[in-house]
């Protein structure tokens, strides 16, 4: 995503400890005591302006919502939704999703969502596609067992590599949907992203797939 | 398929034990003889008017193939087919593709292909799929360790179904095609029903998928 550079993001961020995390390493293996219950984590690793999951987090106050996205000047963004929103269940974390085991305990995160992740379509930027096995370890490793990662894109060729890369990384497709709004799909969240793009008539894939316990 | 019933079809067919197996139990563990080589054998299950069938075996003379059709009226259709080509390396088995291990020995197949099978799109149809758990299983009991399904369909949801129970049977996703046409996919053989469908502008989807032995 191309941004405006903000320069008085970080510090907007940083004067919103209740919602924006900035003293990483301590939240590890913490983040239920911060929402102060027992409630499942999903994260979004690449949450950019907040829509998903702030509206992730209203629809379901059962669960804990961390986006996580490392552009200071998208963030802010998704902090004002927040300011705006009030909900207790749903925090930034504004770091670089290639290294959340850094900021997540083993175990400690329930699901993954990606949504229209860079698709980095150039065969040698392979390793950069959220999709790409070392990724996947990163998840695997954060996640509880048999976690899932649920990921939508309008990109064909990232959802074709990323269906191949689930599976050869021993993963277990659970369900496919390869026109996500013709579908019957329930409850779905669209990302600022997805309504303009889907307005065009054009298809969203959608996976649900988990990690197996062999 | 709706066809024409030909009651002349199956005397056709009995005419022509150089391209029709008619003793089927015999041929069971004995089909590489009968083609005089030890060449890898690949099967299409509902094979239809033989275009892809006996396309593939032009295409590619160091493999055997083996066209699988129950509707006898179809059958003679690829019977011409082959008639006319004058192949060695392609045969035509007149029988139901659910009773594949009455007619192939354990491990005596390199691969199945299916095209445009049927979608039986009611759930209450499921286990008719031709990629519904027990079929797959049937797949696998005939084929080498590690066998592959190619399988292509321009039905969105036999397609998403599929990958599903590919994955969830235990097979590994080798690679995803949603728009194989505009894709760079080489040697395509088109089946008679993919040439009228590709016409009219809409996505052909394939997937590639391996037998795991964990």
């Amino acid at each position: 995503m191309r941004v405006r550079h903000k320069p008085w993001a970080a510090e907007k961020l940083a004067e919103h400890p209740e919602y924006v995390v900035t003293e990483l390493i301590s939240q590890k293996g913490k983040w239920q005591e911060s929402f102060k219950n027992e409630a499942p984590i999903h994260i979004e690793v690449g949450s950019g302006k907040g829509q998903f999951i702030v509206g992730m987090a209203a629809q379901n106050p059962d669960i804990n919502y961390i986006g996580i996205e490392l552009q200071t000047s998208v963030a802010v963004t998704a902090l004002d939704k927040m300011l705006e929103a009030q909900l207790p269940n749903v925090k930034l974390l504004n770091t670089d999703g290639g290294l959340l085991s850094d900021y997540f305990e083993e175990g400690e995160v329930d699901r993954v969502y990606l949504n229209f992740s860079d698709p980095w379509p150039k065969a040698r930027h392979e390793k950069r596609r959220l999709t790409y096995k070392s990724f996947l370890e990163n998840y695997e490793t954060i996640m509880k067992p048999n976690g899932a990662v649920h990921f939508k894109t309008d990109n064909m060729g990232l959802f074709e590599y990323s269906l191949g890369s689930f599976s050869q990384y021993g993963m277990i497709i659970d369900q496919v949907w390869l026109d996500l709004h013709a579908s019957d799909f329930e409850g779905n969240v669209q990302t600022e992203y997805e309504e303009k793009f889907a307005a065009k008539g054009q298809p969203i894939y959608r996976v649900e797939a988990h990690f197996s316990t062999k």
